[in-house]
């Protein structure tokens, strides 16, 4: 099934089943009010959303309506975890060939990963409100699992067992605030602003025979200003699987019900496929011409990111997202 | 007033108003049924609590119970960001000193803050469920800000009017995984495991004149297996206040109600106050002599986090832990 949270002036909004085709949905008011509260009991809930879902596939639900991407929150407009690994591991030596660093060859085999901000999520259609060009605006297309409850200690089978639900992610970056801050050593704070997701988030069975090993077998499309500029497939050179990152997150906590684990940029070997973030593009060029050339995002530029099915029909809407300047952070900008 | 989460089988628990002498408390059932639900909607909530409050230390409120800490969750069980400082530079600068790398001037002026998990806190006295004596275990004893909404860019006064509560915190550390973690900038995942808070969060005011230039102006008490181990003063060598704090983190998003900012291990300059962590310790040792002589925490230890106030009653309630091994976790730390 398809699940998406609508505006409803609340912070965690109003539980929503999507049609397949993401024409039309249903409010899941008689079953839970929000998202959160359904994973929070999800083997008593998700059947009843699950037979809501099939009504409205059949075209029989009493009170379906249009479904319209602009009336979305993220799934979870706020969550207790957003874990985002970088399993993509060619991503990372790309970054690090393009600063001619050696990549530690342990990066091949336990997965990096970085605990984000999740209180304040922005919906598919949001704008990235940000103060300053300066930050090095980036996008970074992704896909994420959301879990059921996992204890501490857990192997990838009874990960694989908690995956709920998949969503995509635009992790937007701070490029320019990036290289400091990892200095630190503490990680990723200033230089990761809110995530926006997708309108819906699925069920894993949602994508049959492209929901296989842990992985999503599809091409994550990116389109920058109206131009496509990366089709990477997602489930190619994805080094450790969803079940692998959770277990990784998990070896010393519990990982509790609606956690959001992340698969860091989607990027694959044959830079053919194009990219789903800038700076990959620009250590591309690094490494080709000695410096980049493409610049980051500006202020109005668009950014869409999307995956269809072998069919060519859109499996969890788009992100579309424009970024626009914040007046308050852009004076304390100034001001630091 | 201050306020505590009671376990009652569900994952967020039931708000309770309990007395300022940690005697009695009153479920707020009536007023909201959660410590989130109120932070949520502060400025209509907090004057029911209030008056509650006041009745309650007037010996007034109609179904007063016994408070006992035992049935206390975290105040918030889980909650959508924990985002802990190092506002005590001079603990900073000890750990560098100890392995003779120099500190960067840098870090006198901008706080370390690094992004935690916060899907499953530990109450006040819940095990330190871990599965590994290799892992390194130490205590971390702070105090914790809880926040209102906060814009993007606000200023510290902005901060200041958005500190809601204040809670103790054992900020759980597993030594031995840090330095790998921090080598590769991801900052820390695996070493912070769930972290655990004092029975009691209060409001500001409770503290009157110790609450000042926005910093806890009393010692933390650390007692570990018995032995009073620390007491350093918490307004002192704060160089960072919690207003600062949350605008080092508001820089590029919004901080939303409920967040929980931490201040960083609690230390003084002056080394006979002692310590709230183990690691400190051992760098004293190994500056002095040039190892470590004091171990970290092993199985069935036990740690003690307390403030008190002028007249030596407790203001937060005790946040008191056993070190207990999990039997899954262990099994998976000798499998990897």
């Amino acid at each position: 099934m398809k699940l998406a949270t609508l505006r409803d002036g609340t912070r965690d909004g109003q539980l929503a089943v999507v049609a397949r085709d993401l024409k039309t949905a249903a409010l899941a008011d008689g079953i839970a009010p929000t998202l959160q509260r359904a994973l929070d009991d999800w083997s008593f809930i998700a059947p009843q959303l699950e037979q809501l879902a099939t009504e409205l596939n059949g075209g029989r639900a009493r009170h379906s309506f249009e479904f319209e991407p602009k009336n979305c929150m993220a799934p979870l407009p706020r969550a207790f975890q957003w874990a985002d690994g970088s399993a993509y591991v060619n991503h990372v030596e790309l970054v690090r060939r393009a600063r001619n660093a050696d990549m530690p060859e342990s990066f091949w085999h336990e997965p990096l990963m970085y605990q984000g901000g999740s209180d304040d999520f922005i919906g598919p259609t949001g704008d990235i409100l940000l103060g300053s060009e300066q930050w090095g605006i980036d996008f970074e297309g992704e896909v994420a699992a959301v879990t059921g409850d996992v204890g501490m200690g857990a192997d990838a089978e009874e990960a694989a067992q908690q995956i709920r639900l998949l969503m995509l992610v635009n992790d937007v970056s701070l490029r320019h605030l990036i290289p400091a801050e990892l200095a630190k050593g503490f990680g990723f704070l200033q230089s990761k602003p809110a995530t926006a997701f997708s309108p819906v988030a699925l069920t894993p069975d949602e994508l049959g025979a492209a929901w296989q090993d842990g992985k999503v077998q599809l091409p994550l499309r990116a389109t920058w200003n109206g131009v496509l500029v990366g089709q990477p497939h997602a489930g190619t050179d994805m080094v450790f699987s969803f079940p692998q990152l959770i277990v990784h997150l998990a070896k010393t906590r519990n990982v509790r019900a609606g956690s959001i684990i992340g698969s860091g940029t989607v990027s694959n070997k044959d830079a053919s496929r194009g990219y789903t973030c800038i700076a990959e593009k620009r250590c591309l060029e690094t490494i080709a011409d000695g410096a980049p050339k493409t610049p980051f995002m500006q202020f109005g530029d668009t950014i869409k990111l999307e995956m269809l099915d072998a069919g060519g029909k859109s499996l969890f809407g788009a992100i579309e997202q424009t970024v626009v300047q914040d007046a308050k952070a852009a004076k304390a900008a100034q001001a630091h």
